[in-house]
């Protein structure tokens, strides 16, 4: 019934890519345009009494300063949380471009605008600040006791809680739990990485004091990012234009809303020197002053019965979000809600998420966005189950988890659900009834694991979801469709005008999508949540409608029949094949929208939807070996078998897929920001970070279990996160399946795990 | 009742252009971009035998050349006339990009894109052309011989008329011509002038195999200029994309459609070069290669009654359009519409256009488009009636002169006319009855003249003029206004944000008008024939409606009160004055759209309409003095009353109005294109060329004659071109009576003035 849905079509920004034409934010060079370095704070926590800028603004060369005296104080939240988020208390504004206090080591206390980044480098040197060191706290459990140095005594008074408790319950818990006969109970502990995303963050600003401020972002949500602009500089939001250059080399939730502050920073300036400013973050000013994953610790507690039926679920979830909120609130709320309770069928749950304010660099959405630290979690302590009960894993896991039609907590229902699929083709594709149990001997050991998980299509309910988009038929019958929704690597406008396409019937070569830019369409999130293709498209196959019935009106009308007798074909206006004879001769839409134009018409449609949040769901199984002599792991295959509904072009969900499996992979065995108290982070460049390379690569199989949604566009549902959530539970579990230790803290280092080694089995 | 129409709203622009920071296309720069310079023909008429660039290729630095063995060979019409024209046998697709033959001094034969500017034009000495001359023709009569030399040959078989004779016939002048008692009949001779506008034609091409081409361009017509791309390279027009930098330098017809060949030759070199490629047109090129105003001369003849009454019109007009159609065509039924019959009550009009190919540079759009040439024809022959019925010219205008309601050959009624009031102010503010007729003696001889017109408010019927745009509401309220029309100089961007504002209800300090790009907005016709403000702005507050009509359903819903009783009126939802109370609190809309995002709606809508045309009229007075020792004329003072309904910008508007008059002065006595046979031009330059400075600027009074049209957008009609068309017509009157010499040919420089001041008063 599609002729590009479902087909590997091949990514329409490859060319650019490939070639290395296509633009980025660093790319992009504005006549007059000065470029901005920043002063960051050495402490991790204190009051700045004074910035004297008096001898860097003598310097030639330097054409303005900011500093919290002469930039707008308004408090903001530099992601999308400020507009998008659904949670009651929210939004937690705690940010400014500059303030009053530093809270942690990287902190903004200027910027210089000149017309090289080396005078304006040079130019920070002679800013002079007077500090007043405040004590500091650095972990969570440090940072929740009585007296505690408060961080954000304005937003947390009296503790540094972050929002508020993020409360889940469904079902009674309490009640409910002693109705169990087992209980598992594990304590997981993880850590802090970064997105290490392959563009640094970036902004071309622009302001014109008289009409508005354009800024050329790295954003992967230009709307948004538009709306904070124009609340902290105080400016109508029709006044600020945001727009992707137009591509964003990689997000994965380091840059919803703001680019850490970039786009903040380069505004203030040019608004101060009336000329356009280029802020690029250097690597180290990326790694060490913008958001990373949650560290952090989740207690996870299952009740089930002796037969293996899970009872109830009760989990506490402890995250250390550094200096500010961020997308902090949010993500506790994911982490509760699909991290540890998603994939199964448990009638009882009480969540609790804390997010805690510490003077560490902020953490906050990171791929996945709390869904992986709640996987580990919950599938730490399933597998603990298991063991409690003698039960095989899988097996334990195909009784609990959900299924078509089944209630759950999540206010969206169970729209499709290919979970059960998913374990099964995981669980044969790593070989698991031969390979799973093997008692294993030597200095090599191997093992397999499995791990489970649900997701979403969207923000909702945390956060708001909800798009706009423009279309149009051009003279020559072309399609052009507008919609603010970036790419930031996906190929996700690929799969757009796939759906675009097949909606409206026309060729896909004769249509475009224009996208990542405010000015060309109207409100978009953006490229979060997995959203991209199930939301955006979700409007477009309905605009499709309006658009159809316009061109319909008008052809009916011009060919004198009756509209409702028409079909768009790939082109072509024909009759329905259940049309009453006579059937019209098929006319071309380049004819028909030629004929239009020559009579003073354009079909041109526009529109606002919000969908709904089809939960997609995934297995993950592992193969490892272990070292026993040097505690190295080395996967040796991951087999993902994701429920994504219909795959609008499987070669990109299967893109999707293992570049999640190798974050996943990197997050179980490899990356760890390592926090030395008083200096910050080590780990400051792809040099200090241990990123996995094509060395640790492991054989990959990512089937895709199709189905169909019945709410997603043309069947889709989400998958841009669902890579990474369930893949370090398969790891871990597999490591204990190969040498019998359970970690439960990752990253399993060589060091870490020759330590367990030796614990358990001596020297 | 309007908060921002008719008010003198200082220009959006003009901080941009006064500070120097806004951009234009000369200062685009794109990585990997690079330069192009044209190699043009030496000749008036040659074949191209063959183009060998082989040498030049070797160039370092070189990285394409495009000649016609290399790019398409696709018929175009470089002009909006591709696509807008209305008239019956159009558009006449005359045009290559290279083509086998060339057809005047500087016609294009190859482009060279290289690393540097200084390479392409090193690389095209290196080019060997080999060329076949063909007898040429330059002038309108020896083209018009059995036996010339045929231009186009494919386009006008056997004569040299492009398009086929414009006919116009209202009435039925053959059978009435008798009935008339006096019989006038002129004959005019008008030079070629050029538009000499500040910026000259450019274009940065930027071409994706996969995906689109975008071009950034001094169009004044970005939608035609895609269209006509898309058209010669083969494209969907969805993938091209013709953006304005955002400002125009200036466009006075001279790109509608392309601006010459930028965008064509630039896109050509950047499909075989792969980068973007900047083509920006050298003043000489400009002037020597691009759309000039028709030379040529009117043959006018009146029939009317002794008391004054006009019977019949009888206008033959030979127009020398050069080497091209472009707007030739289009043109020719404007002179002879508004030019040459407009502003009068004549009851019988025969009409004949003749536009001739030559081998000149070719002759278009330019301010007025025909009309100058055809009122200079027609109030010539008005004033010769004056003189054979011993009339004061104003009473014999005011006798014959159009009024309100009066039935005409124009398909469009004349909504609103207040001509007559315009004869008497322009009149009374040039001092008439106190001036006009006194017999002058001595050296410096003073006179008074006067003029008349009428215009369009678009380009129909002779173009088609339709708008679609796109209007949405802000999550803060703020409005965002889309349209595709340019900012080419007049301010109309301003005043159309004024007419938004309005219409829609919401502080202009809370609105943006994003204009000058395909992507951002949908087909608009662009900036020409006087129609930006009234073709725009009429669909702009039609979209209005729409939009305050969802805008009030949803508020009714959400503030529990009946939709229709709803108003908003500067930001603020209220009740209608006229609603049953109680009314409700007045409800920021800023606080509406924000909590209508936060429920997953946007206000936004689209739409496409097509205006009526509404005339504005205008009268023209000039003082003179002539010094009889050296033919050099001072013009003193014009007079210029305008009925342009209602002035949405008053100041704007005198604007127009006072660039129309220096531009109709330079006209009548200086400026001139003098043609050379076989060297082509001698004005290649501003040097070369006698534009009016500041020294010939006389005292100006611009009187808005204020009205409401009831067709136009609050009131509102043409005026862009007005104020050029009667200029010299009472110039060349007011130096009649002067010196009691009436001229028939302009322009009146000292040479031809004093020539014939000896020949009437000997030396």
């Amino acid at each position: 019934m599609t002729k590009y849905v479902g087909k590997n079509i091949p990514r329409l920004d490859g060319y650019d890519k490939a070639t290395g034409r296509g633009l980025y934010t660093t790319d992009i060079y504005l006549p007059h345009m000065l470029h901005a370095a920043v002063l960051r704070s050495p402490y991790a926590h204190a009051k700045v009494i004074s910035v004297d800028v008096s001898e860097a603004e003598k310097m030639e060369g330097v054409v303005a300063i900011a500093t919290k005296d002469n930039t707008p104080r308004t408090y903001f939240n530099a992601t999308a949380s400020m507009f998008l988020t659904n949670l009651p208390d929210k939004p937690v504004l705690d940010q400014q471009i500059f303030s009053d206090v530093v809270r942690y080591i990287g902190d903004e206390v200027a910027a210089v605008a000149a017309e090289t980044e080396a005078i304006a480098k040079e130019a920070l040197k002679k800013i002079k600040v007077v500090y007043e060191e405040l004590p500091a706290v650095y972990n969570v459990d440090d940072a929740m006791k009585d007296g505690a140095p408060q961080v954000q005594p304005d937003f947390s008074p009296g503790n540094n809680v972050c929002g508020g408790v993020v409360k889940i319950r469904y079902g009674d818990a309490e009640a409910n739990w002693d109705k169990g006969e087992v209980f598992a109970e594990t304590k997981v502990y993880m850590q802090r990485i970064k997105q290490a995303q392959l563009e640094t963050h970036g902004a071309v600003a622009d302001y014109n004091p008289k009409g508005h401020l354009k800024v050329y972002s790295t954003t992967q949500t230009p709307y948004p990012a538009k709306m904070i602009l124009a609340t902290i500089f105080d400016m109508p939001a029709s006044n600020v234009h945001v727009k992707n250059p137009p591509y964003v080399g990689g997000g994965f939730g380091v840059r919803i809303g703001l680019s850490a502050k970039a786009e903040a920073i380069a505004s203030a300036l040019s608004i101060l020197a009336k000329r356009p400013v280029k802020y690029i973050y250097s690597r180290s000013e990326d790694f060490l002053t913008s958001d990373s994953r949650h560290e952090g610790y989740i207690v996870s507690k299952i009740s089930a019965m002796k037969d293996g039926t899970f009872v109830a679920l009760d989990t506490r979830a402890y995250m250390n979000t550094g200096a500010y909120a961020t997308l902090g609130v949010e993500l506790a709320g994911v982490t509760g809600a699909n991290g540890t309770s998603g994939a199964y069928r448990f009638p009882n749950i009480h969540y609790d998420g804390y997010v805690i304010y510490t003077n560490q660099e902020t953490a906050g959405a990171f791929r996945g966005f709390g869904a992986p630290q709640g996987a580990f979690a919950l599938e730490t302590c399933v597998d603990q189950l298991a063991k409690q009960l003698g039960r095989d894993p899988l097996d334990l896991r195909l009784q609990n988890a959900l299924r078509d039609g089944d209630e759950w907590w999540f206010p969206y229902p169970i729209t499709s659900c290919k979970l059960m699929d998913c374990l099964k083709e995981a669980a044969k594709s790593i070989g698991w009834d031969e390979k799973r149990g093997k008692k294993q001997t030597g200095t090599i050991r191997r093992g397999v694991g499995i791990g489970c998980g649900t997701h979403v299509s969207n923000g909702a309910p945390f956060c708001l979801d909800y798009n706009a988009a423009f279309m149009r038929i051009e003279v020559d019958g072309s399609l052009l469709v507008s919609s603010a929704v970036p790419e930031i690597g996906p190929g996700s406008t690929t799969g757009l005008l796939q759906i675009a396409a097949d909606a409206v019937g026309v060729p896909m070569e004769n249509a475009r999508f224009a996208f990542g830019d405010t000015d060309v369409a109207p409100f978009d999130v953006g490229s979060h949540a997995s959203r991209t293709l199930y939301s955006a498209g979700y409007l477009l196959v309905r605009l499709a409608v309006d658009l159809r019935e316009q061109i319909f009106e008008w052809a009916g009308k011009f060919l004198d029949v009756d509209p409702s007798t028409l079909d768009l074909v790939d082109g072509q206006i024909v009759s329905k094949c259940d049309a009453a004879e006579p059937h019209i001769e098929p006319t071309p839409l380049s004819y028909l929208a030629h004929q239009a134009h020559l009579r003073a018409k354009q079909f041109v449609v526009s529109g606002c939807k919000a969908p709904t949040n089809s939960p997609p769901f995934h297995a993950h199984a592992a193969e490892v070996e272990v070292d026993m002599e040097t505690g190295m792991i080395k996967v040796l295959k991951l087999a993902a078998a994701h429920d994504v509904g219909v795959a609008v072009n499987p070669i990109l969900v299967e893109g999707q897929i293992e570049s999640g499996l190798i974050m996943g992979l990197g997050y179980a065995l490899r990356e760890e920001m390592t926090y030395q108290e008083g200096k910050g982070f080590y780990n400051d460049s792809y040099h200090k970070y241990m990123l996995p390379t094509m060395d640790e690569t492991p054989e990959m199989e990512s089937i895709i279990v199709e189905g169909f949604d019945p709410d997603g566009p043309f069947g889709v549902k989400g998958v841009g996160e669902c890579g990474m959530i369930p893949t370090a539970p398969a790891i871990v579990g597999a490591v204990e399946d190969a040498i019998g230790i359970r970690f439960y803290e990752i990253p399993l280092t060589p060091g870490r795990v020759l330590k367990k080694i030796k614990e358990v089995y001596g020297d």
